[in-house]
């Protein structure tokens, strides 16, 4: 049994986060810590996880944590690389949901998050954790760097394309929307229910944080200059990333249902629809699973690519579970192979 | 490994109940029938079933439903009586998610649910699929009539209090509210997400079909005469029913929370919640618990009881699973013991 | 016209409040105060309001506020009665939408609100802003105590029963659903989205601040003593509150339809449906209207009513505006005839 | 005062028509038809214009309608085609809220339509109904093509751009968000609640109605041949339609924000935001508001407008109105001014 350890677990990533390893076979849920509910029952604070998790929240201390085979990161960005350090030296291996790790230039960290990066010789060794990408570097990993949500939905439905160059590199779109616990359970009065509830905009359209982790992606993944504009939307529902990719066509003549089919053949947590397909975020409601199709409408040469996940699961616990399983040598599926809940 | 054969797995009842039996260790899906969309691939129908159910629809056939060790039964009132007879005489068990072998008295049907039935013979026979209350006659019994939803919700409410006596039998009142898929998944205005977001209404106050099924469940259970007042309402979310329910209290003295965690101690479906607590429909999403409350307002005679369920889970479809679980001698939590979705 | 100006317009009764009298054709509103945001343009803050209303909040000072003609309170409760006192000395008519001048009883406000009032004085000059009850004495009225939402939508569906003596007073149960917007504009994690999207639950079942407002209003308007039980609860909606009621006759040959329809004839917004009806919370979304239907389900000798609101507009700016009207000697439907926004 | 009739009334179209024609100061709703309410009162079907208004639906008669100074067409595609021509005759102008009469080919009828045109003499004669582009003409028209809901916000959010000739008109992305009321009020499987509720889904990405009639609105504006890629997707929402537009730019030194301006600055219902803002759409609920905010990411070449009405109104049925107020020579507001329902 692989023991592991959350370090803030009282956000809605932290919550599925233990409903995942609540279930997982193969793990033993050891501690939980959250400064703010030190000594409270996790299943007083979650009602949905009585019967399920015994723990109780503990303050985080790096030496009891350091005994744990994993520690999950289900903290604010800024909290594990104050942390992941000690942890790394204790012999724990380190999955942070946040960002800290994400970005592999220290200036880039500082521009988009504001201050200085605490152990910035980690982030060359930090792994992004984006298994259809970097699966094996993921599976020597002592620490990785679990990917955004927008960042996963949007790279999965544009690498095809790009990792083949049928489509022009620099001039990408990005059009995403979210669900609202993207926005994090911190009491906040723009993601009031009555605030967002039968209403629709777009927000952070001047830049916002996912983008250089978008762009950094592709073009590790692809070896090209990637330019992409990116506009975050946010949705009246609680779950789900929708992303509508928008790309231009080299030349005319492809099979884009077979590229990505074969493209993600293998993959356990990707799943190219039929063609003509419109995906739907309830599809993997709780579920682990990417679901794409692509369209070339009017056989123009504007590829469209639909793309969604679950923000809370493959765009954030599921995913850091799926890590896990590679780092620690399991079926990449255990504890994530369960059906959608829908409707 | 049981067999098990769906009949009109094409509602919202009949996915929940796939979702839950694909994941089933001790099931085989075998067949899955519709009329309406024989020859087409669940997944198809489903998308949410992609890679967890294989099957495609076929015409309901009672010599091939014969041959399953239990037929599920999630089609709408009326169809199960047609075929139940058959069935049992082929040695497969049923399990009638809809009504047709609730109510006991072949003239109750009539009344309320418009047609003469079709095997009266099999009333008596029959089990009402409550395992709180009728455990030991689910495990030997051949013909299960599943509870509806809202009764589920409001007999486990009440019956501690109508066991032990301590309420006036003669004037409960049940104020439930229920999620929209309660509705079933067929075309009708009524149900239209622009006609039941945002809103909320009262339905059925002269007469709901579950009016004569909780009085039964709640005579047969306590021996008493009840009088029940029963108004259901429509509230805008998926799933979830939440039932208020008001009874007064013969005497004064006495220990609510004490009687209520006795009386459910052993159950691994009901789920007393501490003093003072108010259960949350989300608390259960996706799961097959009964989570409950009782309070008594201001020391009056009135005692208050909250108790929620997910209507599709413990409502239907998981409860099935759980009186198949019980029929056929496996532990009873099987393929039901994960937490609810949340948020 | 009449000078108004608005305390503490920036919760969502504030800006209901703002939408009405932007298009009251007798009202000219001058002056809208609150600390929090002064020097910021109020259609800065509320984008519906661009072009509908020009002015910037100010810093609330009793001076400038005198001046107006009426002074609408839309601040938490504690507030007005502060500066009630000086704003009556300066010949300014008060409209308190919070609590603080709603119960009589100067022990009642401190049990149920927790400090002592500041003004005990003026408890028994203000007048209970109910129209349906006390349009006499709001003519007359230099300060109004605008009611509760919930306790508007209860009262105006017991009083006819009540009123007549049809029904036992000392033992009414109101079952109520509120949406969200209720709960305010403040940062709040109970009231995110993620939080009550998809769900259904219970609060304040010990006891909630509007009991004894309900209790004081039902007994002054019927001399009767009166026992209720008050169970909210909080429904994944913008705005309404359903208040399903519950009472028993205490004879058996009445005309129930009747006795409502004479009741509430001359009432210009309360709107008794057909005998069968199920009134639903967005048929007066953004309207001053309640509805209401009566039932006696299988002609027992149980009444339930079915009352429905607006909670931010007949039950807080609506009536608020309606009160003004009252006290201004103009129609009392001036600036609140137009229909619900429907779907 | 405008006698004006209303053909099919009885979906969201129509209510939201009602809603706006019952207080309009100048017209008298004298006829609502519809051939599967006839006789019923139009009150029964929508309890929120209960007071409102007291019209009984009529079977749909041509003589009867004639008599109308203005007939509101708010029925399916194809039915004002059928019907046009004899009205006109009569004198009655006509105003279809369909599309019978938006695109001026034949031919594009019969492509996206699939059916051949009753009268396609009158396709030339039909004013296509956007007033911030065509107001002289509809001034003089008998005959009103009321622009679709999404042609309504992705062509005013592109024209500034496309008249001043900054972008290049052949290659523009419309990614398109609309509430769940634009898709009728039809009993349709793939509109129920628990279908849309808490998801979110692209739709007719190979080719929708809507397309060619933007198209066709943005060359007559502009007289470039344009091509458009357009994505509409379903929002879990009743009412609201988010248009976020992306097209990049011929040269770079330009005052995006200052054209926008201009370009709207007399038009009553088109409101630019501050630079930096994001429109809601529940900003322009209930309301005949476009609002528009224009973005240049990073300083980039790529712009990107967003666009917000209410589909119901700007969308439909206010528009219409404001179309009815010019053709009458009506200040254009009237019947409009009202602020949109927020929260």
């Amino acid at each position: 049994m692989i023991r592991a350890g959350v370090v803030g677990g009282t956000g809605y990533t932290g919550v599925e986060l233990l409903r995942l390893l609540s279930v997982h076979t193969e793990v033993e849920l050891v501690m939980i810590t959250s400064r703010g509910e030190a000594g409270r029952a996790v299943s007083d604070l979650f009602t949905s996880l009585r019967g399920h998790v015994d723990l109780t929240f503990s303050e985080p201390d790096a030496a009891a944590l350091g005994e744990c085979d994993v520690v999950f990161f289900a903290t604010p960005n800024g909290t594990a690389m104050t942390m992941a350090r000690d942890l790394l030296k204790r012999d724990a291996r380190v999955i942070d949901l946040a960002a800290d790790f994400r970005l592999t230039q220290e200036a880039d960290w500082k521009q988009w998050y504001g201050v200085d990066h605490a152990c910035p010789e980690l982030l060359t060794e930090a792994v992004y954790g984006l298994p259809e990408v970097n699966r094996e570097r993921i599976a020597g990993a002592t620490l990785v760097a679990n990917p955004g949500c927008y960042p996963t939905a949007v790279q999965l439905g544009f690498l095809p394309l790009l990792e083949e160059g049928l489509v022009y590199a620099e001039h990408l779109i990005a059009d995403c929307k979210s669900g609202v616990s993207g926005a994090g359970r911190g009491a906040n009065v723009a993601a009031l229910y009555s605030e967002v509830a039968d209403s629709f905009k777009a927000y952070g359209v001047s830049g916002h944080r996912h983008l250089p982790e978008i762009r950094q992606g592709l073009q590790a993944a692809t070896g090209q200059v990637t330019g992409l504009t990116f506009v975050p939307h946010l949705t009246p529902m609680i779950r789900g990333i929708h992303a509508t990719l928008y790309s231009t066509l080299v030349g005319g003549d492809v099979d884009l249902q077979g590229i990505f089919e074969q493209r993600y053949q293998d993959e356990p947590f990707v799943d190219v629809l039929p063609a003509g397909s419109h995906p739907e975020t309830r599809s993997v409601k709780g579920s682990n699973q990417c679901r794409l199709s692509v369209h070339r409408p009017q056989d123009d040469d504007v590829v469209v690519v639909l793309s969604v996940i679950d923000n809370l699961v493959k765009g954030a616990a599921g995913q850091a579970v799926q890590n896990m399983n590679i780092m620690f040598g399991l079926d990449e599926v255990t504890g994530l192979d369960m059906p959608a809940l829908s409707p």
